[in-house]
């Protein structure tokens, strides 16, 4: 089944192949119906194949979704002609496995976060997609906000000098109740990382998205509050959890600027707690997630009695906005980020550019993970090698 | 072309024909994109016809939003065998034309606000629509918000008592700049009332919404701020605007409840500015469509040294949020609230069950709309009768 | 016993006789033991003389405000040679007739709002004052903290253009309970008017205060809500409350501006709800009391993609400020916009110059109040008459 | 002469010698003369001396600010008979010789913060202290805000379950400008610490405070922004500025707590950035400075569809709110916090009772600084020795 493609008069079609359809899966499937009609593409669309952990789900959900076809075995989307790209949804621990395979046949991999569980595993889905030669994209749909967007067109701009410093926080408190079973983000095997994966990951893209420079040397202190839950099969019974629940980052930028990144999966009242505070020396900038179209701004030079920080409302003056609403306040949604990088996604592709994030980003991400991790262990400051 | 539908075993389609591509047209048309991806609809969407002023507009939106045909003349599309439903997005004085000849034709019809230039007029449209048995929805959409949803909820379940005051507005700035160029919203013939029309309207609304409550008596203020403006075509000369740049009302609901309502097209810094205030005996509701994913609570027996206003952000717990995110805090934008009320539109004529907001609101508000104005000509209270 | 006085070489002493130490009179001596290490007066301060209804309680508080003398007799006060100003904080009902044998004995009066229970009463006290030469001055503290002041001012510099609109509120919550016991303010003859003697007093001199415009026409709608309340003396008894729980109206100034003025003693969770929104054309200032230390501005010729509300944090800069506190953002309270309203009253008197707001102010506000309540009783608008 | 001062019945009198009158200074004096009105104080206040770097300024000041006696050598007044407490206001590297001078004499040592240069300035400081049994206070107001107290109470309360995170800041931009001329602040023999030393001081004492438990180890991170800065003598001429500017912290407490302290005083846009967020297992607090008078508290186990942070206005209901104002939501400022400060240092000292923060939490909070500053140059994390 075709989605509406305005092309542009390109002839086009890209076809994808989605793989799981939980939480995720689901958002992509919102931003593939309306993607279309919102953003003048370079390429058609065409929902091709959906693979679930059973034909029945599959095809239910490919009937929901509008998917042409359904299949219970991922491999057989992946090598499937008629696919594309393929667009990885699954739970963490089955990343690097879709993605080797599809890679191998030749697909474009469009992958959720975390890239892999290791940076050893991330390195090795880059390396393969580089040899390869096809496009990857790594699912940091935070930085596709217009609101953020802007936050990065304001730094660029100079507008609040030079970056000396970065606060950033993804906070959440989906498992802050003691009595939630454990389930697979709790997990080394199936999750790796705790908060650090989950949550952190979002913010550690968003410094270099908005600093512009890479995270080189990284001091984390980390918990894990609850350390064990119950068994969702036997809820009398507990079980240990294996990864940690909150974590605090000294971070130094490759041009020397001094930063914070704290996460947590066990911050009561933190729904959507991705925020930022990025300071300069001709000003600042105030982002919570929690309210995603707004964004506060203050500039030093100001009339010293009329300084303060301004609240903008995002709108069509702005990056990306118009595609959305042609007024100013009218809100910006999740499902409409993820349509920003489906865009970028489909237009990489079909004009042979580059895309960002990509699987190196994703990689670059997991190598500063794993140094905050070690860096609690070992109680001390580490370097990241990005020459590796 | 069809859209994705996933309508639950139900095989009947039905097909759209929009009238009008401009502003909110293409708000309809992202929301028809996205909204059987959303919501298990109770049958398919096909969008079938779109008309535009001239055949080549009308094509090239056609391919842009995904309708199979396309006509230069918008009568070919309410005659059109093929169409069920009539999607109004053109400026306010076509409604009632359109409207008359689609329902004639025994067409559903799908109107944006306000339903008419006049009382009188929107009471043509609703005795025919009534006359021919056809649906009707008019496109007040801010009340499809779930966190407006939610507040509803709030007070249907007395969380806050008994409804004594509500105050709302539907404040914006679009036309603050006098140097703005006069466009149709400013002439009575293309309009009918300034911010009455466009912007009243929605809180009156929201104020039946919410209260649950007729308006049954009125008075109103209003001022012409800017009385002229520069002509787009020849900017040295200036034209007389026709209506009201913003109007005061003091209201009274049928159950004897005050309130408030303020709206203007000249409000600076207002940029989405549908805001209430709803005051219960045991509690306040408070809300403004600028953070539309969050409600204020006060609840006034909470422990005297805790008592305070909670910041709710709309979640999953929430009514109909679920289908955009299963997470609190994701946020909502201005496309989701309009895919609510298209899925309502759609679940309606498939199960032939009653559809709000009707062609009979969008007639009450026009009333009220209408007593407002006269009430401000002579500076009096003005009852609005219903019986009519 | 003398409050410390920095008076800059005049030598010149005013003595202060406090006639009641309730609720509003204790704000009164804490403001006057501040007022002369806040700022330069220019006369000496002397707390000579504390009345209140019997002489153990009078000389209870003269100790715990530092007052040299107390009496249970205010006649005594009043009349005493040493005392240059009488200072009423006592019920409403009782402003007048101090008034007037203060201003008898040739006294400055510093009266607590509202002035009197009617425009009637309030006028005769104008002429008393006026008559007899001695200097007055109204409790309306509100426009004397920094930030309203600094609103002021932006008004007055044009920062906003024009103004074309006047928002104003003072919702309460502390007669929101439909248990709390009946006490003077419900009752006439004791208060006169309810929450729009109590609360809306403050409004209507602050539309003054901002706009610079006296109001001239008024067209209100009242409720008294909870219509009978426990005796506080025998709770299973229900008394009779006598006047309005709630008002809202609208206005229009001298200038033709328009405006809309509310007040409630029972909206849930105000607890200092006075705010106001002062929109013109070309900027806008939101400011609440519950937040005294900030203002928000919008100016509208700010690049576009830049527009936005600034929360400008009252600091050194601003008017009066700097008297508190060297360092922006460090707050003011209560009782030190009270402290600027002592310190007007001081150097008035000292400098023989003219007071704002004077008795002149309470009796415009009252005959604003009386006109709101005519025009609820007659729901139509009414003039209100300046040269009587 | 004697400050009004309602204390009970007790006769005490203890009097006040204050060195310094400065921005600290001069908002001592202001507490002074309020605090007695405010609060019942167990003992009179009578300000008995005041010292400032010549007669004539002190003499200026003695007047302004209501103090009996002046003086231009500060050793002439901390060996008075007449004085009781010594009240330090100077610039920091003057803190210890006078403190260290007024113990040897017998006096209780009322010290505005950090207090000394270095960690073992303060514990001679502390030593000496304890030896002469004298009492001790330190300046750390933001602790006597009733806010904060709600705070702690609600911590303690249990209300939010236990603490798993602490992030405090306390960012400035008083130093942002890099034209601002260098002062005694950018000194180590002067100010010692920077930024550090300045303000972090004080959010490391709210730490201890809200938390209940000590910092025993830091890893921190530190940077000079603005290497030189205008001679404040010869614009043209710059001046090596020798303290850091800004400083983010790893902390854990006693308990195991993890924690994230941040400090800056070139943060543009912060002008009173003291912040705080605790998060609890049942919930969390969210405050900063900037509006010190509403304290945002959220908990988990409210129903899910009612969950959110509550804005809590500070009011009666709270610690030593009422000594303000009898109704919520009317404000407090920074001098109010400092009648508290002074309140508890006077009855601390009328009923030989233990004072909190004493010298003891001083040297602790240096401790915690330098350590600071140590782990920061070694980059690694210290801990803190508290038993020498």
């Amino acid at each position: 089944m075709f989605v509406n493609s305005y092309s542009g008069g390109n002839n086009e079609t890209i076809r994808i192949g989605l793989v799981g359809t939980g939480y995720i899966g689901r958002c992509h499937a919102i931003a593939y119906a309306q993607v279309a009609t919102l953003f003048p593409l370079k390429a058609n669309i065409k929902l091709e194949y959906l693979a679930e952990i059973n034909q029945n789900l599959a095809e239910q959900k490919a009937k929901e979704f509008g998917f042409a076809h359904a299949t219970g075995d991922w491999r057989e989307l992946v090598s499937h002609p008629n696919v594309d790209v393929v667009d990885i949804c699954t739970p963490n621990f089955l990343h690097k496995e879709i993605a080797l395979v599809a890679i191998a046949n030749g697909k474009h991999v469009y992958s959720e976060k975390p890239l892999a569980l290791t940076a050893d595993d991330a390195k090795e889905m880059v390396e393969a997609a580089k040899k390869a030669g096809v496009k990857t994209m790594v699912g940091f749909n935070y930085i596709k906000n217009p609101t953020t967007q802007l936050a990065r067109e304001i730094i660029q701009n100079g507008e609040i000098g030079e970056i000396i410093h970065f606060y950033g926080t993804h906070n959440e408190d989906y498992l802050a109740n003691p009595n939630t079973p454990i389930d697979w983000h709790c997990y080394k095997d199936k999750a790796g990382l705790g908060t650090l994966g989950d949550l952190a990951a979002h913010i550690i893209n968003m410094a270099h998205y908005l600093v512009g420079e890479q995270i080189v040397s990284v001091c984390g202190d980390i918990q894990t509050i609850i350390t064990e839950r119950p068994d969702p099969h036997n809820p009398t019974q507990k079980i240990q959890v294996e990864n940690e629940d909150q974590a605090s980052t000294l971070i130094r930028f490759s041009n020397g600027v001094m930063g914070t990144i704290e996460s947590s999966r066990i911050a009561c009242g933190r729904k959507m707690g991705l925020t930022y505070t990025v300071t300069g020396t001709k000003g600042t900038l105030i982002y919570t997630q929690e309210r995603m179209a707004e964004l506060k701004l203050y500039i030093h030079n100001d009339t010293p009695s009329r300084q303060g920080f301004k609240t903008i409302l995002v709108g069509p003056t702005h990056p990306d906005y118009a595609a959305f609403c042609a007024s100013a306040g009218h809100g910006v949604g999740f499902n409409e980020q993820k349509s920003v990088e489906i865009r970028d996604l489909i237009n990489g592709i079909a004009t042979n550019n580059s895309i960002y994030p990509d699987f190196e980003e994703g990689y670059n991400v997991s190598k500063i993970l794993e140094a905050i991790m070690i860096s609690a262990q070992q109680r001390r400051w580490i370097d990241i090698n990005y020459s590796s």
